[in-house]
């Protein structure tokens, strides 16, 4: 398809979802890394830590006590962003100096009793808990919230301060900047082109597979061809499906063998537990049950922040935050290796 | 202005230059941040190094050798990102895979020959050097390229490989998603309001003074309304001015002393070398030099990693990445934080 070798020479590509484009650089992964290192993740987590706000059992930092929970567990976040009855800012009338109100709740779901397992270790009928608990807190936010963010950070380097494994779920009386872009380009190529983009689009990955990681009859993950981040993957359901609590308990239990297929071959690419964060995308909710949203399709997006090793992550800094994102490899050779690897865990191997 | 208190209650705030909006959740300062840590900068660099590629006299990684210069110093970036001959990719006809032809150059430009020097520390005539050479380059650069990108990352928090005070100047065939976007938006401004979005923008913080951080006869440094770092800054002229080979003898000394006592500032601040990256914004050129660019005006961002200490940077990671930015103290409290700090180097008084 390519006239020039992609892994030589520089190109744009564009990202549907995100009306914008991305500058390809492959060869710039031929360069020396003398810059900063991570401290690779901690591998040693004990099972239960008596210090852990998150753990069965303990107090959290505003007093509260976790019950002894055995499967997943949620509770408000301590130190919420968004506050269900914050005031209205009122009106400065300058159309330089606009402020809006932004009401939602905050919460914290720990997908596990143990801190020591992630979801590719933990159990298929574990990791359909976790799915079945999104699902009903889509359901019960979204009942009037617009936007209900699923969301988890992975690793210290990813801000994340507790390795317990968790995500977060904030909802908000507004759609948030990157959803709403989503809901416009998705809405003008349904109408462009009479069917959801993102159905098209995993039709298209799975026939072309150059960029497929891993799929199952109902799903699919591949390195999008617009792939930003070294290692970032699109998690698509083959069939059209709007949002998470659309999903049948087949699908469910299809997604949970995905998610810890894909998750196991990002823990084997470096042999760490494998730093991201993650997010659900699906259409808009509250206001917006009652809309048509055909053009949306239901799926997660993987950022990922490492490059070139456990320690060496991609820096999105100057060219990137002024101008342009920018990546060091060719979407299709991160596929290809994340591809390759094996589907059995590294920590499962050794014992 | 506000009927709430933008301290303990969160809000949105409507960025114009970016058609987005950001969470402002100060509460969020609170909580208590038991995540990573950074390594604070070093130090003690050695004002010369026989193995820094940087260096006056010294040889690069491809064997070519430095000039032994005295004042800043521009070479080929060694792993350019783009590169002036690249092949057009040809086109795939489907709209999900669409890809174009890059083309450009990247180079670097050392500040001074000292490599323990950074521009608060370098004296006037050394700045007005830098900042000629800027100009010289986007002169030269932009008589063809339609975008030339000058960007400084600084620490190794911002990817920074290297300790040796330089930036980066990328030009490109094509006008990038930032300053595509930025065009759009002021464009608009302009053609509904009738006056440069950011000189108007200046006028206005310039008489609040909430958001001014340092100001002079002929600029003005302010933590931007919407700000989403969080001691974010955008540095201003106050007269329209459309690039930066447009500034004066005197804009351009004028300049150097600003960003001299806006960088002592950020020094001050947590009494360390500063990180950031920054990033300067003109009109386009090349083919857009003969077009009316009227709705431009020249600005710098700086984005600075750091949160809470040198060593506690803000992680824009799940809800910013997947949602929105969030921030976790005002544009106000920011501004004034640094508005308050001495305009004395800490490593000057030390002295
Ligand atoms: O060119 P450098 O300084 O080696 O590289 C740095 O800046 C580039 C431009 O922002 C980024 O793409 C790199 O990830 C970063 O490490
Ligand atoms: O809520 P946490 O996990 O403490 O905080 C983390 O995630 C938030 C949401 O992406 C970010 O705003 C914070 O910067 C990050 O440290």
């Amino acid at each position: 398809v390519f006239c020039l070798n992609p892994s030589d020479h520089q190109h744009l590509r564009y990202n549907p979802l995100r009306d914008t484009w991305v500058l390809v650089s492959a060869h710039r992964m031929k360069r020396p890394w003398a810059g900063q290192v991570e401290k690779p993740p901690e591998e040693h987590i004990p099972r239960y830590d008596p210090g852990n706000p998150l753990c069965p059992g303990n107090t959290r930092a505003n007093g509260k006590v976790n019950s002894h929970y055995d499967s997943t567990y949620v509770f408000e976040n301590d130190f919420p962003a968004l506050q269900p009855d914050a005031p209205d800012p009122g009106s400065d009338q300058h159309p330089l100096f606009q402020s809006k109100a932004a009401r939602g709740v905050c919460k914290v779901m720990c997908f596990h009793p143990w801190s020591d397992v992630t979801l590719p270790l933990m159990k298929m009928h574990e990791v359909v808990k976790v799915i079945d608990k999104w699902a009903g807190l889509v359901e019960e936010l979204g009942a009037t919230y617009p936007w209900v963010q699923i969301f988890e950070n992975k690793g210290a380097m990813m801000g994340c301060s507790n390795p317990h494994p968790h995500c977060q779920v904030w909802a908000s009386n507004f759609l948030p900047n990157e959803p709403a872009l989503s809901d416009r380009c998705q809405r003008s190529y349904y109408q462009k082109h009479g069917e959801p983009m993102l159905q098209q689009y995993a039709r298209q990955e799975a026939e072309r597979k150059e960029r497929v990681v891993v799929e199952s009859p109902d799903w699919l993950a591949v390195v999008p061809y617009w792939a930003t981040w070294p290692y970032q993957t699109l998690l698509l359901p083959r069939r059209h499906v709007l949002r998470i609590t659309d999903l049948t308990t087949e699908e469910r239990e299809g997604l949970a063998d995905i998610m810890r297929r894909l998750l196991t071959k990002y823990d084997n690419l470096f042999e760490i537990s494998f730093p991201y964060s993650m997010g659900w995308h699906g259409a808009p909710t509250g206001p917006h049950l009652k809309e048509d949203n055909s053009h949306w399709q239901l799926h997660a997006h993987y950022y990922p922040p490492l490059l070139r090793s456990a320690m060496v992550k991609k820096f999105m800094v100057g060219y990137e935050m002024l101008a342009q994102e920018q990546r060091d490899l060719t979407p299709e050779q991160a596929a290809e290796k994340l591809r390759n690897l094996p589907e059995e865990h590294y920590k499962n191997r050794e014992n």
